[in-house]
């Protein structure tokens, strides 16, 4: 056993049994214990520190950059870079945990008017005549006359093991079945005979598979109720918390199934709680809905998704085949399907798609928009004439990331600031010690400093500022929101001059893509009568003073609505209407995709957006500071 | 190892190692040494003669009434009833074996005009351009605009394996791939992508199921050439010889695998000996097009055939899905698809179908008709109009059963004979020393009978002939064909009254299919251009035999024409052509199938031709005796 050791996370006090040499890291991903990773296990984000109880390990040169002297006395290591030599007992501090994360659940409340209510999968009860010498069709032609009878004049398909089971099924049931039937396309499947009347009992499954979280509902299908929904951080993030890193790590050798399980994994479990919540088995669903980005959808049915980071930006595919979910190892029933929704572009994905069908874009004769902030600004807009799109590259700061104390919205991250003087008052996600900040909380720090008049309409701090808080650490200038003794760490939290230069950069480019895309398509920010921000991020944003920092465009505040999980809206409504699914691939297809990065508009009102609230102020007229 | 036993089966010289208790029959099956079986081991029909040379066997009763006791005492045996308790050696003689059947491989000789060549996997080479940030569409889209431009405006579809490997093949191959395309009903899809030019390697299998014999036609499926063609005993009937006996043991319970797993096995075998005649791999099979009858078609695919055997006669399927080969064991490449031509009714299968048209009467202006004749006797006619069949049970007696010294038609057979006086002159498939008669062999048999006025125009024998060849044996009369010290058994070959019994019967069904199914249509033979006689039996024919004793109709000679395996030349034109595929499908489905089983005109004339030729001589004005 010497060649095998244990390692035991604390505080979960969850260990794994480990071969001799694999990184903490790993042994954390056995033992079902969260650490941060922005970089996928690369050794450059410097997230996932953990400290060393007990056992011994190799100090690593890579990682002695990321801690002090006295850290790396207590015993800070990071958990990418250090190899198990021997048995272990590892803290995980606050800092590197993924506790309690805020999850997007509410979605779009208004309820979509004119979509039929066809589900993607149907239960069908036929009690078929009794063969005759006189009609003595086949037994799969008998169903299918049956089926179209009900379902209209189609063509009915059958696989090869369900028509193996059919004669017996048939005749144990004395011709008295359920047929489940699915539409692919322009033709109608057959996935399963049932003996009897089971039509009584068709569930679905919605998910938004997020970059951050993987969310899903349970709904029955015949009545659209939804049943239940549950979240999880995706399990992929111990492979590199954002898409990129993810994506490297996926496209080296043997990379991409672990990142393509791990999400697989999420499902299942929330469909196992989602299931037993409602006394119902995972076999009872029938049919998934996903939407994702374009990488998420590429991960989650196994596609190998190098070729979507790199110029030209090309994906494996943008229309899913739809497929049993047991091919990717899905459990749910062993006929049930998975639809994955379309994407439009490599950077537009199907959570877009969805969004837009969710919204009713694509059906609004009035001009709106639909925007998703997080690494990256997703934005479509349109009408039921016309869509267009495109994606701006926003950087993590949104999501907590490139930001000294900057944290994703979970437990202890500060979320809404005020500063009064030299007074600062914050509120933390779940009211707990500030343990750093998450993006709206940034938001809002921008807003307060320059309304303060802290830092200065070009995004640097004001020299002649006198504010206590205001100090400089290293020759960069930095403010403290919160002091050691306020936080859960005990270090303090600050924003520094670089910080608020990422921040600028962030907000820059998504205003850039918006402005760009309505100017492509020659309108003015007026014409847009409505602009709904999805995603978890738009949730907690302060719309004033997004507006005021020249993130979202100076439309009156009405105009703009938070709308949820889009996406997850979107999945569901695909998954209750056959029309609306068929709708999403339109919108794929008919939707036209700006590449920004090739769009010299787009680099120029990025430059032009590296102001507070931006270099042309007749585009903020309401903006009073 | 006390409970297994070694069987050594001469005068092959074969053995395999079984379990105590197994049968006989099973260790033959288990050393591939073939055992004559008609009733599926039920221990009824005595065609399992084995004698034990060493080692003992319990004596069983039901064995003991198919031996006299000299061969009792020499050691003869039922190979279904005994079990093996010891170490056996066991000799197989002549009368039990199957071996040089005469495999039907000949074909339908005019080619026919007017079929599209697009065969139903085509390869297709495409250079594609390499993604540009202007051009970044998804690897599936630039893949599906390449095969549009090639094949035209179709939706390609794609599995979810294919996919997984598309942008990996894209790029390793610069972006010039062949894919290899299938059409499905009203869909295309992409079954493969290869990288670079692999387009001149796209080869097909046709493949006849038929009830005794399997076999198959390696084609080059850009030119339609035919590279190879073999055959080998349908493998089943170690699972009883003819449909009925297979039926009853595929749905006795676990009995439908075994019964499937060994057509699949004749195909496998047949599939490595072609390919490896020709220097090819498996691998570069991308098709097969399979036909047979119902039956053989349902157990192929691993369909329970039960209620096809019993009234009201209903199959599982009549159209059959397309398949992967790989599904059921097939082994040929694993993106290669199977299509199975579409049946009419339960005993007017594929076969029929394949021969309608190789035949090309679903396209001719003038009436044809198509006879397939065997245990059952299939009656096709129509022209491009319509086309009605329908399906007689002719009892064993054309394939050498249910007669005395009746045998299919292998070595050793007596096909042909002739009367004259006392004498009687013979001709045995292979030349060898007579074994048994068959089928053709007894159509002439009772011809010259009944010419020479040995046998009555009522099927009798004439107890006026002082033939000595004439005798009488246990109260039955009996005419001797061939003495013992000719044959290779030492027992006279003789034909007796209740075999010419059968032989009427036989007949007069055949002849009560055609009338009744003329009669039905309100035409006479006259208005029929050509009869087209397929199937093995039909070879070997005497036409004008054939007509003397009432079996064809009385017809100008010209107008009967032999087509040799029809079954085998339509798999070959599906293969070649989506259009002849799909026209496949058009006959099935517009055949209209008359079930004589429930049809009083059938009674009817059935018993009026129980006569020679029959009881209205009307009706055979050209027969002169």
């Amino acid at each position: 056993m010497a060649d095998k050791f244990q390692v035991r996370f604390m505080p979960d006090n969850r260990s794994a049994i480990v071969e001799k040499g694999v990184t903490l890291a790993e042994a954390a991903r056995q033992a079902d214990v969260f650490v941060k990773n922005l970089c996928g296990g690369e050794g450059v984000c410097g997230q996932c520190r953990v400290k060393i109880l007990s056992g011994s390990v190799e100090p690593d040169e890579q990682s002695m950059a990321f801690f002090s002297q006295e850290e790396l006395e207590s015993g800070y290591v990071l958990a990418c870079q250090t190899e198990v030599l021997d048995n272990l007992e590892v803290l995980i501090p606050p800092e590197t945990r993924m506790e309690d994360a805020k999850i997007m659940i509410a979605e779009v409340e208004e309820g979509r008017e004119g979509l039929t209510t066809v589900p993607i999968v149907r239960k069908i009860y036929l009690e078929l005549p009794q063969p005759t010498i006189e009609d003595n069709v086949s037994d799969i032609a008998r169903v299918s006359r049956g089926l179209r009878k009900k379902l209209g004049w189609h063509s009915y398909e059958i696989s090869l093991s369900c028509l193996r089971r059919l004669s017996e099924n048939l005749r144990d049931a004395d011709f008295k079945i359920t047929a489940s039937v699915a539409k692919d396309k322009n033709r109608y499947k057959i996935l399963r005979i049932d003996k009897g009347d089971t039509s009584h009992q068709t569930y679905g499954l919605a998910v938004d598979v997020g970059t951050t979280t993987v969310v899903a509902q349970l709904v029955e299908m015949g009545s659209g109720k939804v049943l239940g929904v549950a979240g999880s951080p995706n399990q992929q993030a111990s492979f590199g918390e954002d898409v990129i890193s993810r994506t490297i790590y996926a496209c080296k050798e043997g990379g991409l199934n672990p990142v393509h399980e791990a999400v697989i994994k999420n499902i299942n479990e929330l469909i196992s709680q989602l299931t037993s919540e409602k006394n119902l088995s995972p076999e009872d669903i029938m049919a998934i809905v996903a939407a994702g980005n374009t990488t998420m959808s590429h991960l989650l049915l196994g596609l190998l998704p190098c070729s979507i980071r790199l110029e030209p930006y090309v994906p494996t595919a943008d229309v899913y085949p739809q497929i049993f979910a047991r091919e990717i190892g899905i459990n749910i029933n062993p006929e049930g399907i998975l639809e994955t929704l379309p994407s439009v572009s490599s950077y537009v994905g199907g959570d877009i798609v969805a969004g837009v069908l969710a919204c009713g874009i694509s059906e609004s004769p009035q001009v709106q928009g639909l925007i998703d902030i997080g690494t990256n600004g997703e934005i479509a807009i349109g009408n039921l004439d016309w869509l267009v799109c495109c994606s701006a590259s926003a950087g993590p700061a949104f999501e907590g990331g490139g930001t000294r104390c900057g944290m994703r919205a979970t437990r202890g991250a500060i979320e809404k600031v005020e500063i009064s003087g030299d007074q600062v008052s914050y509120q933390t996600i779940g009211n707990a010690k500030p343990r750093g900040i998450c993006g709206s909380g940034l938001i809002d720090c921008i807003y307060e400093l320059v309304k303060n008049q802290i830092i200065l309409p070009d995004g640097k701090f004001n020299k002649d500022c006198k504010d206590p808080r205001l100090t400089v650490a290293d020759d960069i200038p930095q403010y403290t929101i919160a002091y050691p003794e306020e936080t859960e760490t005990g270090e303090p939290i600050v924003i520094t001059q670089s910080d608020i230069d990422n921040l600028m950069k962030s907000k820059g480019a998504i205003f850039a893509a918006i402005k760009s895309l309505v100017d492509y398509i020659g309108l003015s920010f007026d014409s847009i009568e409505t602009f709904y921000v999805a995603g978890g991020f738009g949730s907690y944003l302060d719309i004033e003073k997004s507006i005021a920092i020249g993130l979202l465009p100076d439309i009156p505040k009405e105009r703009i609505k938070f709308i949820g999980n889009s996406s997850l809206t979107g999945a569901r409504y695909c998954l209750l209407s056959e029309a609306a699914l068929e709708k999403s691939v339109v919108i794929s297809r008919s939707m036209t995709n700006i590449e920004l990065s090739a769009y010299q508009p787009f680099m120029d009102e990025f430059v032009a957006a590296l102001f507070l609230p931006h270099t042309d102020r007749r585009l903020f007229p309401s903006v009073d500071y």
